[in-house]
């Protein structure tokens, strides 16, 4: 990492992280800040898996909608659905943050308290990243995840096949019918809560699951839901070469988004996994503390890529629609 | 990485940089482009290497200053400087970019230009990332490099002994002398030339002299000079818990700081290295292809830190200035 040092009170901020490291040492990070690069060691026998994701104010997130713990919790939550999307184990995370020169050290804190509260429940050792000072009046993030798996054990989206189940972990549309209430009542001071209570605010990334996926050699194919359903199935449609047909009746709607059914179809941000598996795998009801349910199966390559049945067993195409997300 | 799909022909760009991995493949790079991760594989008995560094516009490069052959190049360059200093080898360089809605194509295409030309040159496959709509009118840009060194030998900068000669890689301030002209010069559209030519716009990481010197077991311990001699010395001083005398007459100054001796001690952007090495070491005049000088020695620690003797033997408090970037 490279640093401007005399940047905006820039110098109190690694610092901080660096407390937030090196109190929480990991057997993992034989070196996190301090030196040009952090040292991961990953076990022996295993892969290491990268993901990148911005978290930019305006675009990601909006102050006046979410608060700062929210917007740690988010941002750290997108790269570790990305590694439980893969079945993959956390090593570390990275955090390139720029702060504006009037931005609050109140909200500074926040974040971090947000951020490092996710870290903890996942034991995710905070490593690196970067400050800066940002050229405009957005808070600028970008956080990178570094996990790993046993070596060609990773979970992929492009091996499912047809006559594969398709399954989902937890809720959908929570998070959409969440952001579309926060749009409407800005500047909610929002806790936590209990899980699933806040989808959009506190998503839970589905680790346990992921790995629970991988270690018993159950999916065929998993990726994680940010953009959609609709978005998210074609892009592992796509992958695996197969097309979708999932019963409208079957999926499960999260509370917020009772009889809307668009939200859980086309609403992103809900950060469940979506895995196929074959007829023949006993895939249990729950599965690393969230519930599993089965909304439809993979076909032979056809057109319409999906397809969408409702209890009458009509076939509609259903367009990948994805989420116009919210947050710009 | 998460992607929001239809913004700003982000499509396209992610197709760009697919195909761009795609036509280097890797050994160690096991899955790109694609899916929630990149997968890589690192050497048996290596131990895993991560930096991260903003590129962020307004901060980092100007647009009337740099060509974006020339802001792409220090984007990575700034990553690579950071595995050199530890002697790693490069495993996969991943970059976040977001584009503001009005940035011209020809930029964004010469920006992977430049960045994918010295990708190149060191077989640094870019095997991920994310791509956003900027906020602002800023375009903005986080680069990751992953790495890997052999178990327990990375080069550190808390390593050094009282007693070891102090040494750097290339020349000083360069960067800083040529980052003046273009202040004074704007917009010159200029390539990259013959090494050390554009020492600021094109600057060269030295990562075989990095390499070499952890084969060698020569250094005690490295840093890179990305702030300036006097600000990374101090770096390495504290790390290591000594201090440092230098000797002016001996700092090499790059032909375009002839005569400027405070671009050399104070001038950033340089990604030289600067190492320790125990008297008794043999260290080459030259290493990895650059010229390699001795520029003093490491003592115990004592006030001032960091010293600067003159060809009279007089010795000066020489304060840890760094580099008032100019580029803001």
């Amino acid at each position: 990492m490279k640093r401007a040092a005399r940047q905006m009170g820039e110098l109190a901020l690694i610092e901080g992280i660096r407390r937030a490291s090196e109190a929480r040492p990991s057997g993992r990070v034989r070196l996190g800040i301090g030196d040009d690069c952090a040292i991961l060691r990953p076990r022996a026998g295993h892969e290491v898996l990268v993901t990148t994701d911005f978290c930019l104010e305006g675009r990601h997130f909006r102050r006046d909608w979410q608060t700062p713990e929210s917007a740690g919790h988010r941002c750290l939550a997108r790269g570790l659905s990305d590694l439980a999307a893969m079945g993959a184990e956390p090593l570390a995370a990275f955090l390139s943050l720029a702060l504006p020169a009037g931005a609050p050290r109140s909200w500074t804190d926040g974040f971090f308290r947000g951020l490092q509260r996710l870290a903890d429940e996942f034991s995710v050792p905070l490593a690196g990243g970067d400050t800066a000072e940002s050229p405009s009046e957005h808070i600028l993030a970008d956080i990178v995840l570094v996990g790993s798996a046993p070596t060609g054990k990773a979970l992929r989206r492009s091996t499912a096949r047809a006559g594969d189940l398709l399954y989902v972990t937890g809720s959908l549309g929570g998070a959409a019918a969440e952001l579309l209430t926060l749009a409407s009542v800005p500047n909610n001071a929002i806790a936590p809560g209990r899980e699933g209570e806040h989808p959009s605010l506190f998503p839970a990334p589905r680790l346990t699951a992921g790995a629970a996926l991988l270690r018993r050699r159950m999916a065929t194919a998993c990726i994680d839901i940010s953009d959609g359903l609709s978005t998210d199935l074609k892009h592992l449609c796509d992958a695996s070469k197969v097309s979708a047909d999932i019963e409208s009746a079957l999926l499960p709607l999260h509370p917020l988004a009772a009889g809307r059914l668009e939200l859980a179809l086309h609403g992103g941000e809900d950060y469940e996994l979506l895995f196929a598996a074959k007829p023949s795998a006993r895939v249990p009801k729950r599965l690393g503390g969230v519930a599993v349910t089965r909304i439809g199966r993979l076909l032979p390559r056809t057109s319409p890529v999906i397809a969408l049945s409702d209890t009458q067993g009509r076939r509609t195409p259903l367009r990948a629609g994805g989420w116009e997300h919210l947050v710009r």
